[in-house]
């Protein structure tokens, strides 16, 4: 998503210390401290304008969340909805995905959400995609076994690109839809792309892959 | 397929002892010595009609094809299509496909096409699905490690679940389409069933997966 550029996106999300961790690295180990509790902690990686992740802890308040998001002046739509909405148990995170394990020790994380992450359909990009190889070692540095991740997009080409480098990395593969609004999933909280391209007819794809 | 009975079909799949093995448990060990040379293998299980197998044989002449279908009054089309196109590199097999053990000696076939298989969508019929792993456990009786199964079909749900069957089983995904017809593939040969669907506008979906 290339967006107009916001020079206060930077300031605005610097003046919220209670909802965005400017350094996230110094937080290794103590999430669920800074939480105050020790419920679970799920990530989303590229939260994009945040639907999904604002909706899934307003369903879930017994889960704790992580919005990773690396374009600043998206994020701050974000903490617009987490302001809004009152909610305390969701931290933003305004860096890059591929450091997660800067960011956690292993097992500090429950879960990894990846969303209509960014295609990058030629082939000479294929590391920069959340699914390749490289991004399935930074999580399985965080995640223990029987840790999963959970996957929807709309992109076909993602989709079997990423099930192929699931499956041959080790993860299996406990749950698929080949078209999820047609599918009986009971709680799917729509990402903003999602109602988008869900309208137009096609079909979204969703997978959840586990550790082992 | 449910199709009208034509009693007639055994006595005329028995007049052509050339194309037709009433009898292949008696041909385990032997069948390159049936086919008179030491060409690779392949078999589809439920031929129907026999399109996709006929397609195969004519354009791989350098493969020998066994297609097996449980019912006789199908088969004789795909008889027909063999004695019209005058193909010697095919044989059939008027039988049942969870026998595949009984016919073939390990390392004997080299591949495994599974076309439009019935879907059996009832939770209770599972174990009649062609991909469930009973199934995969008599495919691997047969082929050595390396040797792949190529499956396609219109049906999602079944495609969900093969896919989940498959890597459960500890096949690899070696390629994967979820609209077959959208992908760049080759020789893509189609059944009766695929051109039917595929006019309708409904994907194709289609992998290969390799036994480890």
């Amino acid at each position: 998503m290339r967006l107009r550029n916001k020079p206060w996106a930077q300031e605005k999300l610097e003046s919220h210390p209670e909802h965005v961790i400017m350094k996230p690295e110094e937080m290794k180990g103590k999430w669920s401290q800074l939480f105050g509790n020790d419920q679970p902690i799920h990530i989303e990686i590229g939260t994009g304008k945040g639907q999904f992740i604002t909706g899934m802890a307003e369903l879930h308040p017994d889960i704790n969340y992580l919005g990773i998001e690396i374009q600043k002046s998206v994020m701050i739509d974000v903490l617009d909805k987490i302001i809004d909405k009152k909610l305390t148990n969701i931290k933003l995170l305004p860096t890059d995905g591929a450091l997660v394990s800067e960011f956690f020790e292993k097992g500090e994380i429950d879960q990894v959400y990846l969303n209509f992450s960014d295609p990058w359909p030629k082939k000479r990009h294929e590391k920069r995609r959340l699914t390749s190889a490289p991004f399935l070692t930074s999580y399985k540095d965080v995640l223990e076994t029987g840790k999963e991740i959970h996957f929807k997009t709309d992109n076909r080409g993602l989709f079997e690109y990423s099930l192929i480098s699931f499956t041959n990395f080790g993860l299996s593969l406990e749950y698929l839809s080949l078209d999820l609004h047609q599918s009986e999933m009971e709680g799917n909280v729509q990402t903003e792309y999602e109602q988008k391209f869900s309208a137009k007819g096609q079909p979204i794809y969703r997978c959840e892959v586990q550790f082992k």
